[in-house]
């Protein structure tokens, strides 16, 4: 047995089990034995975990890096790609590769799955991935794959380019809108969409929100002079979500195929969840941080404060959804718990200000503020914290849902858990009885945004380092990977259950 | 106590009570008086019922008539109106208000509610109900109403054009369809017009079915030659009325506004409008007798044959959505019993036919089948016969869902029941005693259609007298009143809960 | 046409339908026209509504008067009867024939539905029908009738005497108690009980709650000290009630016989009777307006005035439960309400402050306190005032629940309506515009009992008149009618639907 | 690394993850390492998997050996304990801690949770502890515990010797019966025993009938002569279950304790279980093969031979109760799967003949039958062949329900995974390739039985070795263990979630 690297003394955690007084052995990046007292030959790099936690490292499947900005900008388009600069342009996320990678690894999340966007107008996905490639190549401090962004699923595109997106690009999700005017489908487009998924075994992503509902809300609200940065909840009550999640549910019944719910936020999206999961139709949910540990009214702060907190679908209003929200953790109706990482700074002029920029109204115009909010550096240190260390959750469900379960969900084989074969990819975590709790403060945090919404929250632990593929990339609160460590991870289909050849009608695909 | 006719000795039923041996005393079309043993003084007309069921006058309130008509017919436009002359066009409806209404009060109806449709380039709905007026006026053998269809909403037309619909036409229900292309409206168009009806107290009506799934599966059926009439069905599984049914509910919730469901067909939709009931939201059903009567194999008869029963949404496969309608009716989730009588011929170029006129197939292609069924005239017989006398529904509930509830929702103040102040419209039934059931066939009908769906079932009584403000107007299996006798009526705000003044956020209307 | 009593002018309702400006001619006690300006010849009696509302009078089918208490007094018995004077024993009501149904007249009720109660001792019903014959006959304002009470269900009983209690006594409905040490019956006793009721045409009503729990959670409470008044409630949270409502429905489906349960007091249990109704089992529901008006801190007052609010189910803590049971009455899952009326004194050592003589607490313990409350006379002016002109009900609402539903599923032919051939069973409500709200105070109602639990609620309007078989009993605050007027009502089978035929195995009756 | 065994080469699952190509090195009865091509000194043992799946040995917690038996014989009580033969007496099951364990090895099966069962009139749970271990001990070819099942919970025994149970014996978990005459408990006395669980951390196992029904049908059906073997399922329709079900998650749900459902059967039960788990209750589900392979026409074969299947609750009649258990064993409704191994021989006075002893009817009576069937042998494999092979579930659930999940929820810290520091417990399967389908006869059983319910049912594959604590005990269908190699497991508390302190009122316990 001839390792590298030996972790020594570990509390180990898959999604299953908890090994005590364990060791990991890695070798070529990959465990290759773990056990107690594994021998280690003299040279062998060797970490003591001092007992403490060892889980495998965050897999963090919504992640918006280098990107088109997805929300409502309609007039923008995608530039030309130059080495992950991104232009100083309101439709671009605040975060390349490397300022996102770099917090990702600082949180504990070793594997971003980050988006590949199509512009309308493209009539190929493939130049589309090739740009994203060049953005991402040599520039991420964590590994990286992408989901598609299809935003004109054209016939040649679902026909022709998903088989090689699949075969030669090795992605196997996409995601679809069903609001914001640049990008959203259709039913029609989504059912053409998931009748080609189906074939080629792809996981079809969806952002669920009525279009409509939030176009008309947003015009009566401008009307009423109802702008303020908690307004944009107003435009989007719980029932914006819930239909939407009820009608790509339904969608999804008919084309028996999968799709996963990203980001829900309320009671009765999660309850369609829930049912569809009762039917066994697969039907996996997402939910982030935000929905777990913010309300609404941490957009009611200030004036225009409560812009750094607006993102789609909303922080919501009420305790009950929040609770929801939690319970669906703890019962298994969400799948996954991503960050849905989609910075934009709130001092920047293209960042969240551009809510300021429109009607003269003191507090702005919701409809103008860039949606979205940073988190991929803090998801998993939050769960862990307020939930495995309050009791809340347990270790294995901490670490089904922020690892082991996207892994498996997006076909990563061998990310997401630790155990024979899996890349080494590890978390270890301060010893408990010695770890002094802190007060987050954004500077504290490697990302390239001005804020963060976790601002002053509580952590009672943090992760002393992250390993990937066998190297320490974060020590001690010092980055100490370098930029371009990261691979791109093709990957294969979803390990979780697919279609089940249930069918409403005589048709068949 | 001076009346123009007295009805003897019915066993007189409202929605709630049932009058033995009771006497109903009539003066200028009004009920002045019920009560056993009225003084009639001489030369007052007297009908004796001989102790069998009175009931009040059907209220039939979908009906289409010397209509454009609703189906997929996306390539034509309203005709100048020529005094109820239908032109033969394939986008016309096979019945007039001649023949329509001499149909319906041949089976026991004496108010029916029309429409009238906008056409999608109409500015104005102003002239589209005055042609409406020009078709019907002195056309009609019964009381009629208009809703009005909406297919483009415009502001000019919510803001200014229904506040006069409501108080100078009296006209107080709108129609919206979510499917057929010449007619869809989107959300946002949805809650436009809810938004002013809401207002203005505006019942909305609207024909839920997901129009992108039936888009995409005529499509593709179309290319596996799945174009058989039974296909119709086959593209329209459950799940498109219940997706929609559970979004325009969603509409609803949000703007806090009454709404009709039309033609429910399956027991997953039927379960959305229960569940919404059971939460007092202002949601209404209806059901119709295919629902309740027929069967999917009605439209696997012959190669063609099944044209004739090609409406939408279908007649369903599964005895179990025929189950959940009657249970429906009985558990009071369907608030009316209509026909949805949308007359077309059968062996005309211009009807059913036009379905073999595409693609050189035997069996046609359903796509080109004009949609819809008549039925005005036995829908009342047939709840009667097969709900009443097999047991399946009371007396009160028969009166209920065909006659009471559907004036009550539409604000026809003065029809729809038996009591003081009631217009004097009243089904008397021959006595159950002496009532030789016989077996339907089409010529026993008076519309102006070739066929009927319910040919061959068996009826075990009918409407012996059809009386209309205290006229005879059908008889003993004879039209006896006359073209023209019907009159417009205009119509108050419903009667049924409307509002309730519950939000979803801080939005207000 | 020839009446006793001419009713001008009132605006009349029936659970359908209002008739403006209608009379009502009464003779020999029963109604005999409706209809405007009826002719009256010179003598006859005439009232003037004025206008206001007329509804059928109340039918009050919970009502204890001068019985064997049916709360937990487990060492007494029945006494014998003594023409009405009730032993002054703590297992006695306090209200007799007299005092109550003169009590029921003043508040708009003009039939009762009392209870012949067997004990457990009793080997044949016969004589305790017999003797509650002898204690009502001549002692009555009103009409009543019997619900049969049964706690010991030998097969003497259900085989032998269940039909002579139908055929010889006109007595169509027992009920049982699934909590209640005296009384309460096993799960296989029930089925004993509705075994019988089925063949018979019997209407079971169920008190539900979860016996076992109930005696549980008494010892633990009272083990720590909480015996304070509103810790009845706790003693009983709603889970009590909805354990039991489920488990009796399961029973009822088991043997497809119709039952009602009896005062439903909670969200969850209002949930499992919707359930069954959807399903369209003969499942009833019975709510009381202490469940609609009133909230649990009613226990909470003072040392021990909270006793005087104290019954069984308690009312409950959470606006969300009561908020359910209105939402129950609106959307038709309570068929009736019923006051419950099981009067207890709350000054008098047999009355609530029994609770005070044991365990030597100053807030004395509740396992003691009679349950009950006195509610005859305010149940329909409250559900008038509170619900009708508040628009939280129809007009048509009110009457069904008060008086024409429970006429239907008790039987009651010739009661609950207004319309030809009904008992001229009346109640004249004041013009509304010239009547002075007024603030209850027990000195004001006319039952034997020294408070009321809706002291200090605010009346609207008031019954002006209540007429029994065209008698006027009660008019503008005085009790005219005479004792003895009151007769014993034969009843007929329930007129709402009862069994399905539909069974869970091969099993059958 | 000093291995006594290594196991070369397996497809090694957890119930999160596979590890392909993987070795298992085992020391003295523990795995100490897993992972690929560990190096073994000369002498080590060393098996190779050739590349099969290997599993968790599985653990069988619901197990009847040497046991009183359950079912309903009323007059025979507990005899005294002759170091495990079990006396020819009918109410004592047909397998001895000997032949019951024998068989459990060959079908993969490595520790068994079987009963230790208080008779009512035992007022100490003591002795009857340690008489089962005079049963087991020495007796045993597998690892064993205890659950002890309550049959006379007195003050005594929850208060005094529960917490000796959980500290002096290891035994965590306890069973209750809410039916059979001889067992059962009311509500009352099982909130005693919830009440001292809480407290202790003990898991209440619950058999939920409703005892009342099954005696009244028993009853019923007897006097219409219909007492052949399938009418033992005619007396205990779904809803027997499914009341009893919810019921005492009602009980559970007030005392805040966790509770396991044993051996679900219907689809209602499981729906209540299902919405107990969304709502975080700590409800726990159980089913069994039986319930998931058979259908009630296992109970019509031949006059009597139906006895053989007769087991309670009762195998189903309708294919939906059985498509509801597997889709609950794929969406996690059921946490485990256990045989209910409660054997009695057909040809045997004492055993199934003995619902030929009664009546003089050819087909016996179903009241007499001892309950219950043979399967602790046949568990694993039914559902590796007919779960995983089939593709219905996934190998990681396949050992969620077998071995993890029952070693989680009883306490069994050491068992039911494979990993660092667990015991060496595995199975070992043929390699798919290689293995000859082959039908099964209960000749090739092991038990003491002579026949089995699942006669004929086609294997895919079947245990190649069964491996205990390091040592094979089942190799290539022959049983090379040792009687009395088996240890009795002393157990912690549950590791699954408990209480939520969540409380229904203002008690606490
Ligand atoms: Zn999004
Ligand atoms: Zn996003
Ligand atoms: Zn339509
Ligand atoms: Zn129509
Ligand atoms: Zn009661
Ligand atoms: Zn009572
Ligand atoms: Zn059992
Ligand atoms: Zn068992």
């Amino acid at each position: 047995m001839d390792f590298d690297l030996v972790i020594r003394n570990g509390t180990v955690v898959t999604a299953s089990d908890i090994w005590e007084s364990c060791d990991i052995g890695i070798k070529d990046g990959t465990i290759i034995a773990v056990g107690p007292n594994l021998p280690a030959k003299a040279g062998v790099d060797i970490i003591d975990a001092e007992g403490a936690y060892v889980t495998p490292g965050g897999v963090d499947c919504h992640v918006h890096l280098s990107q088109v900005y997805e929300a409502g900008v309609d007039d923008l388009e995608r530039s030309v790609v130059t080495d992950g600069a991104i232009p100083d342009l309101p439709n671009y996320v605040a975060d390349t590769y490397d300022t996102g990678t770099r917090s990702a690894v600082a949180g504990g999340t070793t594997t971003v799955v980050t988006f590949a966007s199509q512009m309308k107008k493209d009539e190929s996905i493939i130049p589309v991935i090739e740009d994203y490639h060049k953005l991402a190549k040599d520039q991420s401090y964590c590994d990286y794959a992408f989901h598609v962004i299809i935003t004109n699923p054209t016939e040649n595109i679902v026909e022709n380019e998903f088989p090689r997106m699949v075969e030669e690009y090795g992605i196997t999700s996409v995601k679809l809108y069903m609001t914001y005017k640049p990008m959203r489908l259709r039913d029609y487009q989504i059912l053409d969409v998931m009748y080609s998924a189906r074939k080629l075994g792809i996981t079809t992503m969806v952002h669920a929100e009525n279009t409509d509902i939030i176009d008309w809300m947003t015009k009566s609200l401008e009307k009423k002079l109802m702008t303020h940065p908690h307004h944009h909840g107003t435009s989007r009550p719980p029932i914006v979500e819930s239909e939407a999640t009820n009608r790509v549910i339904s969608l999804a019944e008919l084309m028996d195929t999968p799709i996963l719910l990203v980001h829900i936020s309320s009671a009765q999206a999660t309850k369609h969840i829930r049912d569809a999961q009762t039917r066994l139709l697969p039907i996996y949910g997402e939910t982030c941080p935000q929905y777990m540990f913010l309300l609404a009214d941490s957009m009611r702060k200030g004036d225009f404060e409560g812009a750094k907190c607006v993102c789609s679908p909303p922080i919501r209003e009420d305790k009950a959804d929040q609770d929801a929200i939690w319970a669906g953790i703890k019962n298994g109706t969400f799948t996954i718990l991503s960050s849905d990482h989609a910075p934009n700074k709130f001092d920047h002029p293209n960042g969240k200000q551009r809510g300021l920029q429109h009607g003269n109204l003191p507090y702005g115009k919701f409809r103008h503020i860039p949606n979205g909010l940073p988190g991929v550096e803090t998801r998993v240190p939050l769960l862990f914290s307020g939930g495995v260390l309050t009791g809340r959750v347990s270790p294995q469900k901490f670490v089904e849902v922020t690892a082991t379960n996207p892994a498996k969900l997006y076909g990563l084989k061998k990310k997401g858990s630790i155990g024979p074969g899996f890349d080494a990819d590890v978390v270890i975590w301060y010893p408990q009885a010695t770890f002094k709790p802190f007060n987050l403060t954004n500077e504290m945090l490697h990302h390239a945004i001005d804020y963060t919404p976790f601002e002053g929250v509580e952590f009672k632990n943090w992760p002393r380092y992250t390993i990937i593929r066998g190297k320490v990339v974060f020590s001690h609160g010092q980055v100490v990977g370098k930029m371009g460590y990261g691979q791109f991870i093709r990957r294969g289909k979803s390990l979780l259950p697919g279609p089940r050849d249930v069918w409403l009608s005589e048709w068949r695909p």
